[in-house]
């Protein structure tokens, strides 16, 4: 069956909001956003990211703990776990609507995905990814010596815990993940870049960490072997000197000048340089492979040439 | 391929246990009773009950809330699905170690389910099935202004969230489902009871509502046209007049055993009856078909029919 290309579509989080009430609100552009790609024939899967919601979660776990002294601390992996059904049950049902409104009968499912990380990533050693809330000096001595957690002063405001940020080595769902993909199935899957887990003889252990949603995305359409991996995001397109008075946008990168632009120090950690270098090991990966960063609105346009920018 | 029966496997609250350092220990045992179905060359599927589990979920949800004005209360529908996640994480994980342990390499994934319900199921005009902690009368009253919550007494413990338990109408992801179990994968499915949705035109609205685990469980198993259900729970077998001095143990019952023994009532509610009622509706509803019930620990002795109550 030809289904058009085949297409990873990495959400940020501009697609989903920051609270219940939002996310039900931006799941119904988001999902408006994927639909005109379905629409035209090609075969979407969706990825995610959870900062907003994995933090909420885990306060909402710790807030428990604080009332319930039989409610131990729950793990991160859990969190995101649970983050993933939070975000995907919305998500998946938002999809679903906009297809029926369109005539459209495919499934649409979230799964629960697991995503291999390695004990010696170097990350670990460098936690450098805030999460949660922000802690006064004495309730972050509290964490560090209650939960061992690694606690920081994050932009002035406050302490906050830090988790480290290791590579994606093996999504571990991988094949149940290309069973629903080859069966035509839309599937919405390594939501917050996956639950990130350690092999250790043949059991999978929860880590303390969080993995770039982008570099999962990357990682996931390789995996697939998509045609196309689309970032969308709150720019319309990637830009040099961004902010500056002579910024200058871009239409298209080559592999080669897209590594160049990055090693200028062009795109901002944790913000544009993740997606750029997510959008380079896809196309890299390849010959034929390329990626798409645009506005969340703007996929069908973007895919179609009319705006965003190309990394190929 | 053959794969020996197609066995729908419903879990009670013992394989999960109360907490999450008890869940991650009863998920060992919980594993190790079903890789014996899969190592005897059955197919199986897994549903799974969350009565404590969406409760703590609820209580951390409402804890967040109170200390955060900006959070809004979170439907219980959420709290379903992401009860889901919270235990098909540590129940695959530990399924996926069982398996590879015994040198079986079989994908185990958790798929966020929903189930749809009937609006004008009576259930809804009578709330029944509590949820969640016990409050004071003044913590309960304020429920019922703030979030219009039903509540009752409960047990002479105090007041408690009631909500209403209707029948399982459809599998929203059945078609999922059915690709990955077709592709012999092992699909832990409509976790506690599923998330309670209704149809308004192409909308799924979140119901606040919990679906017996047991019927859904039938549901699935008729879906899917299994060969088998298995509800595993904490008794060996059903008896009657249980727990009198002369209790009698059943080993197997026909349906219309099972239905006159319903009507007199040998079953108490919400605890074996609805896992007869379910067995009678699975074994019922096409020749052939078996329901077995019988302890965690002894779902291959009872498939092998050395011990447990067959319904057929």
């Amino acid at each position: 069956m030809d289904r058009g290309k085949k297409i990873v579509v990495a959400l940020g989080g501009n697609a989903l909001g920051n609270t219940l009430p939002e996310q039900m609100q931006a799941v119904k552009i988001t999902a408006r956003s994927i639909a005109d790609l379905i629409e035209a024939g090609n075969q979407v899967v969706i990825t995610h990211g959870n900062g907003p919601q994995v933090g909420m979660i885990n306060n909402a776990m710790a807030a428990l703990s604080r009332e319930d002294p039989n409610q131990p601390n729950t793990p991160l992996s859990v969190c995101v776990a649970m983050s993933q059904a939070y975000i995907g049950y919305d998500l998946q049902n938002a999809m679903r609507e906009e297809l029926k409104n369109r005539g459209l009968d495919i499934p649409v499912t979230t799964m629960i995905t697991q995503v291999r990380v390695l004990q010696d990533d170097p990350a670990f050693e460098n936690p450098n990814k805030p999460i949660g809330h922000f802690m006064t000096q004495e309730q972050a001595e509290h964490a560090a010596k209650e939960y061992g957690y690694v606690m920081a002063q994050d932009a002035g405001r406050g302490y906050r815990r830090m988790v480290a940020s290791p590579k994606p080595y093996e999504i571990v769902e991988i094949e149940a993940i290309r069973t629903l993909v080859n069966a035509g199935d839309i599937v919405i899957a390594c939501g917050g870049g996956g639950i990130p887990v350690a092999l250790m003889g043949n059991h999978l252990k929860g880590q303390s960490a969080v993995i770039d949603k982008d570099f999962v995305s990357a990682k996931l359409a390789k995996d697939l072997d998509a045609d196309e991996l689309i970032i969308l995001t709150a720019v319309e397109k990637v830009a040099l000197r961004f902010g500056q008075p002579d910024e200058k946008v871009l239409d298209r990168m080559s592999v080669e000048e897209a590594r160049q632009y990055m090693e200028a120090g062009e795109f901002a950690p944790g913000s544009m340089l993740p997606k750029v270098q997510a959008a380079v090991d896809f196309a890299a990966s390849k010959p034929g492979r390329r990626a798409l960063i645009t506005l969340l609105e703007k996929a069908k346009d973007g895919l179609d040439g009319k705006t965003g920018t190309v990394i190929a």
